[in-house]
């Protein structure tokens, strides 16, 4: 179907064309457009059904949004305001540039303006930027007759009927009453008889990643969004919390490959962009490395007494380094979804050195046997790597299950702590203790 | 509150914190229960009122479900099976021992135990064995008003009721309708009339991957699933999806750190389960590693007449590896976002260049630079290191960007290429860059 649309409108059969798209998702119709030229898409969108474009205007690419809203009349941006949720119409004006913000405000009449400009001040990822208006609102001494008129004369607008939230003259909210219960209960019932009163509700200025955990854990759809006085400004819907939770996901595993976290999509993002993101964090870790090669420095005259000792650097340092990594990277997750907290911190120390000890000893025997029997290395040659790779692999996975938490106790993100940082700690130790034993057991 | 009601009943006054818990959020009673003695959640669980206690017993931990089962009479399964949701009884009969699934299948009612038993044989992680039958089904002949009267008759049971289902009396999905729209429209106005045609369904075996990235991509609250005949069997939630979604990611997370992934939370994982899902994957990359180890011992003259050279390779192979890994990560969750499609792999291949030539001019200058004034080493080895550092970079992120690609070519999960086996490439590659380079530039 996307095909055929695409097909019929680069042989601008516009008509045929809108036919067939009227009767596609929206979704889908943004797909198509983004496949197109813009004189195309301009052609198309003013040929669909008012509400249609609309809803397609919200799913298409920040480029295209900005081309339409330069080239159409300011007639047709007011009706796109207009039939905009607040909270897209938010992320839109946060993305544009300063002319295009201007058209748009200049077709916003002035309750709404109002609205827009308070919206764009609340801290970004915080509730307040998040959270939409639209929502049903009710008075506890309504009968259900009343508040199922009240919702189909105002319903259609809303972000959401589901919940409907029972505020008090002062805006402040009372209780949540759900269109479920309404439905099932008689019409004369009063709505205070039937509210939900033990409500959780978030404050505006909560961050994201905290309303994502929130409705995860008590399984909510949607939840109110309260000011410092306990007044109703919103709700936040759990489609939101899906982008919120991707969003943070991409976030942790940016900062867990060494790089600045960012929210631009990979292929929309410049190269200098993308370069910058990522060079700071290698600079660091690079210079951090010299600590590695100064070791080496050091022990230069047993490396030149057995050379053959430098052909296993790279093993033991791999192997510390996924070592650690493996387990940094599920404390990380565990303290991410909340299913290790600050105070297990024993349980995941005493845990990753019984690990370590199972996995140290099986990588320790195959590398003896492989080093000795098939490479046929001296036996203390073998003994020797035998051992600092049984301690790298040891002292890896503890530091590396660890680290994460103590970051997170002195508030810093767990993420950090994870395989670059680790790795570049886990070599300096495991080099030391690989050349310690060397001259020992080689008397070096 | 939590801490108070704890405290109550370890106090064993019970019926003060019965009183004190009826009025928590049923998430936060199962918190309570978690800090609890089994014995104390016994009493606490027979004193709570009916609907409140199947609920917490929804949300309490797999052992205490097992422990409380055991220990209750049939009579009490009998009222727990009737009032969960069947795909909350599936989940549980899933992490269930033989005995305890054979106990509360005896106190199932025939028709109850045979869905369930059809349940159990979907494929894991499938559509079917996600969903859910409690909806709410329509005859397209029905009235908004009788439709209304059929909800409120049968809505107390079902999952949700904010969409609606139509079928024929195949069981065929003929349409869908929103109570939204039954709310807003007239009493006489016929389903048929309201309801939308153009339905997106899943089948009953596709995978919860895709039935997650379908949702986000549509912003679906519900989707329905069919089976081969286009007959509706149940329907899947978003709640149900936000659970895939981090369950996904964790998955992916442990590939990309190369472990065999597991949907067990860390803590509640015994330490030999730790231990063999990460003792695979180091092995095959401490093999590996020794292709790096042979390269070395080839140049074991070159490193005997300059031994300074072994003290930059740790920075080489973590710079290297680093590298790779922020471009790898970047790669793979695009993919997993279909943010990055297999056709962009040309776009992808192209800006990882640009973006190396970047970041490898400015690590190499400042590393030149720091080993030529800081260390004091001679020119020529300050510039064998600062070439080989380029290199390495350009290589590590032309690989690290274009491995995942094709690893999804070839229906592999791209996440295993990530850090751990890009790092193990990387460096037998760059080390024979660095050694022909150091040949060529000192004449070894």
């Amino acid at each position: 179907m996307i095909e055929k649309a695409i097909k019929l409108i680069e042989e601008g059969k516009f008509s045929q064309a809108k036919n067939e798209i009227t009767e596609m998702n929206v979704v889908d119709i943004a797909e198509v457009f983004e496949e197109l030229d813009m004189d195309k898409v301009l052609v198309m969108f003013r040929l669909l059904p008012k509400e249609i474009a609309v809803d397609v205007f919200s799913y298409i690419t920040t480029e295209q949004q900005e081309y339409l809203i330069e080239a159409i009349a300011d007639k047709e941006i007011k009706t796109i305001v207009d039939e905009l949720f607040l909270d897209d119409t938010v992320d839109l004006l946060e993305e544009m540039p300063a002319n295009i913000v201007k058209k748009v405000l200049k077709n916003t009449d002035k309750n709404k303006r109002e609205l827009i400009n308070q919206f764009l001040k609340y801290p970004e990822n915080s509730a307040g930027s998040i959270m939409t208006i639209e929502y049903v609102d009710l008075k506890k001494e309504m009968t259900v007759k009343e508040a199922l008129e009240h919702i189909k004369k105002t319903g259609v607008d809303k972000e959401t009927i589901n919940t409907c939230y029972v505020m008090n003259q002062h805006r402040r909210l009372e209780g949540i009453v759900s269109l479920r219960k309404l439905i099932i209960n008689n019409e004369e019932v009063v709505i205070e008889e039937i509210m939900q009163t033990n409500i959780i509700a978030i404050n505006t200025h909560t961050d994201q990643e905290e309303i994502a955990s929130l409705m995860k854990k008590y399984d909510l759809l949607v939840v109110p969004v309260v000011d410092n006085e306990n007044r109703l400004v919103g709700i936040i819907t759990i489609d939101d919390v899906v982008d919120i939770i991707d969003q943070e996901n991409t976030e942790d595993l940016q900062k867990m490959a060494a790089m600045q976290p960012s929210d631009e999509e990979y292929l929309k993002t410049n190269v200098f962009n993308l370069a910058k993101h990522r060079v700071v964090w290698l600079l660091v870790l690079m210079i951090s490395a010299t600590i590695t090669g100064n070791i080496i420095k050091r022990y230069e005259d047993a490396l030149q007494a057995v050379v053959v000792l430098t052909a296993f650097i790279p093993m033991l340092m791999d192997t510390g380094g996924n070592s650690g990594s493996q387990s940094a990277t599920l404390v990380i997750r565990g303290l991410a979804l909340d299913e290790i907290r600050l105070k297990d911190v024993g349980k995941v120390l005493w845990k990753e050195f019984r690990v370590s000890l199972i996995v140290g000893i099986v990588l320790s025997v195959v590398n003896f046997l492989r080093i000795y029997y098939l490479e046929g290395e001296e036996f203390l040659i073998a003994l020797t790597v035998g051992i600092s790779l049984f301690l790298t692999v040891v002292l890896a996975k503890v530091v590396g299950g660890t680290l994460p938490i103590a970051a997170k106790k002195v508030n810093l993100d767990p993420a950090i702590m994870a395989s670059p940082l680790i790795t570049t700690i886990v070599d300096a130790v495991a080099l030391v203790a690989y050349f310690s034993i060397a001259s020992y057991l080689l008397g070096l």
